[in-house]
């Protein structure tokens, strides 16, 4: 991660069509505006050399074939992995469940989940970490523990070092939270998941988009993320895992391209990563994905990771000098701010900053156990991308004036 | 359907700017183009109007929700159903697989696959419609039976309504084959499963594009279907359900969306089609998608029937003066036909179309039973849309000459 504290904007609000002048979007932790690039690839791709992957024997094909590849590829050394270890799934909501389903859920799994087995979660998980671990362990009897925060609001390591037992067969992580923006030392968390021989799962959904990953140095057993937070199409996401692992795993969904060969006796299945990629696949999700990736990278992330820190710690001490305001989540988090305003519901904010043209995010931010851990129904969220700037800042923080002026 | 036999073409092919003049694109059965309403629809989805659905608070997300709802309801309507009913997935594949998953291999579905059970499919089922019912029925202990095809390659009702029994649990069947177009009397196999109490599940991926469908009428239980062959987006697709069946279905991937309240201890579920659209959604799929079926409407399910009817007489006709061509399925097959040149590979016959700017498909069409049934490695299939005409046969017509030329 880098240190560096380039305050100066990153200038590239020109490149965002759908962020009309003057509006503040401060919900890229939901999802992520588009920038031109990607757009240009998917209208290339669906208005000049739309055609199926992997099938076709025209031109066409094995041209959108090789670029759905090249797409793998690239996607793949974006977070340091291989691209047989690259799957592309609808989202990070799918990938984890395809994990959950195929590495613990199964009992051709060499990873199969037992009764009495233990999967450890923390207290900052998205829904999506936590209910697909929660079904799967219903079903086979298995228990979940859960890491609490720090004083600070992060996942406490040294807590996890001191209850994880060789009972834990599984870590699922986020690495950067949704709600707060803590940011996790996802090598420690991997060495004492490794320690007791569990596997360890990272939900990288806030952080490919806000910092420089690599799972070769993390170490981690599996990555997944959405394509649509990091500035791409909806629709696409990644499941990394290392290869071993993968190709122990049984398949998740059947029908055309998972398999090698099909009877109505028998069906043999492909090799990762095609094995869990049943059905044509979102094509031009994969394309745009490609171009965002190719986006990113070429801001640099350490520079965007720079850039949103100070964001953040601009808001931060902006919002901090607010009486009624109370700020959540670490000083250093990764480009996400979580407030309440003292006795204002979240909703009342979001809809009265909405009326100055400022867009954040109000509710429980599909993290109800960290509310509950809160002691809060819901927060207000801001949550920055590479086009936001100083002028957003201060259109927030004048919004929450304007708030408490109102209910004051 | 339509009885109209009407041979004009359709003129739209300015509509679709990734057809060049001169090229001949056989190959919608895989995948259609896109015309240009539907990349408007995701240009300005991406590019003006993008926000997360069902989250934000704010004017631009709440706008985007309405535009996502209203496409479940034109979807839904589409078909003869209701959105409640529609649920969104990534395509054919997963909502079969779904329906597999969370209707007869979880015990908590009230239609629970025992061992013993039987599940009926036909020859010329697409894989995705036979690998996740191998799954399902491998892991319960049930068996698969298959209905054989009549002379004329239609799957055999006559022969299903001698074959099903009270044991049989499900009926999964392609409305229209992709590989030979055969169109199958949905209601006549409905009545069928039903009179044995069965569940009844149709592939409609070649059906929707090619000839009206309506579920209430049919009388099914389940009907999927794909929205890349259809004119749209990759990487969505529709899973159709009975709603007393929907809701009596366990969730499949759990996350964002899905749920209705999360603790550690507990997660309760959404009632359908919320329950099996867990994580942010392909909402531009979605967009695109209802795109996609206003342009088909527009054109007329009849008229689009009539005119794929009529190119495929022409087709037959023209193809069947060559004598060393074989051709596949009934005279009334639905926008597809599948051939083989004696002596030539389909590879071959289709690498020297390409030459000559006709794009047909050649392989087994993910259909290795029904290949192993007509006792071939694999066709050559070629598939029309509305955008094909007069020209496309011709051109096909010439290019198979040339085959037989070079290979006489």
């Amino acid at each position: 991660m880098s240190v560096t504290t380039d305050t100066r904007p990153l200038d590239l609000l020109a490149d965002f069509p759908a962020i009309p002048a003057g509006w503040a979007y401060l919900d890229t932790a939901a999802t992520s505006q588009k920038p031109k690039p990607v757009l240009d690839a998917i209208n290339r791709g669906y208005g000049e050399t739309y055609a199926t992957v992997h099938r076709g024997v025209y031109q066409r094909s094995a041209d959108m074939t090789l670029a759905f590849e090249a797409a793998r590829e690239r996607v793949a050394r974006f977070i340091g992995g291989k691209p047989q270890e690259t799957v592309f799934v609808r989202g990070a909501t799918e990938a984890i469940n395809l994990v959950a389903a195929c590495l613990l859920e199964n009992r051709d799994s060499p990873h199969f989940l037992k009764r009495g087995d233990r999967i450890l979660l923390s207290m900052l998980e998205h829904h999506s970490n936590i209910v697909p671990w929660q079904m799967v362990a219903e079903k086979v009897g298995a228990h979940i523990d859960v890491i609490p925060l720090t004083a600070d609001q992060r996942i406490d390591l040294d807590a996890m070092a001191a209850m994880i037992t060789p009972a834990h067969k599984l870590v699922a992580l986020a690495h950067v939270s949704n709600v707060l923006g803590s940011v996790l030392d996802a090598r420690r968390a991997t060495e004492i998941a490794h320690s007791v021989g569990a596997k360890i799962l990272l939900d990288g959904c806030q952080a490919v988009p806000r910092l420089p990953v690599d799972v070769a140095a993390i170490g981690c057993d599996f990555y997944v993320f959405s394509g649509h937070k990091l500035y791409g199409p909806t629709g696409i996401g990644v499941l990394w895992g290392r290869y071993e692992l993968l190709d122990a795993m049984p398949p998740w969904q059947g029908g055309g391209s998972m398999i090698d060969r099909v009877t109505f006796a028998k069906a043999t299945y492909a090799p990762p990563p095609g094995r869990f990629e049943a059905g044509t696949p979102h094509i031009i999700g994969v394309v745009g994905l490609h171009a965002a990736v190719d986006y990113v990278e070429r801001i640099g992330l350490d520079r965007i990771h720079a850039h949103e820190t100070a964001l953040v710690r601009q808001a931060r001490e902006a919002l901090g000098q607010i009486n009624s305001v109370r700020l959540f989540g670490p000083e250093d988090s990764a480009g996400i701010v979580s407030f309440a305003v003292e006795g204002v519901h979240p909703h009342d904010v979001a809809t009265i900053l909405d009326e100055a043209n400022v867009a954040i995010r109000a509710g429980h931010h599909c993290a109800q156990p960290l509310m509950d851990a809160l002691g809060v129904p819901a927060t207000a969220r801001a949550s920055f991308g590479v086009y936001n700037g100083a002028d957003d800042i201060a259109a927030l923080v004048k919004g929450i004036e304007r708030v408490t002026r109102i209910f004051g």
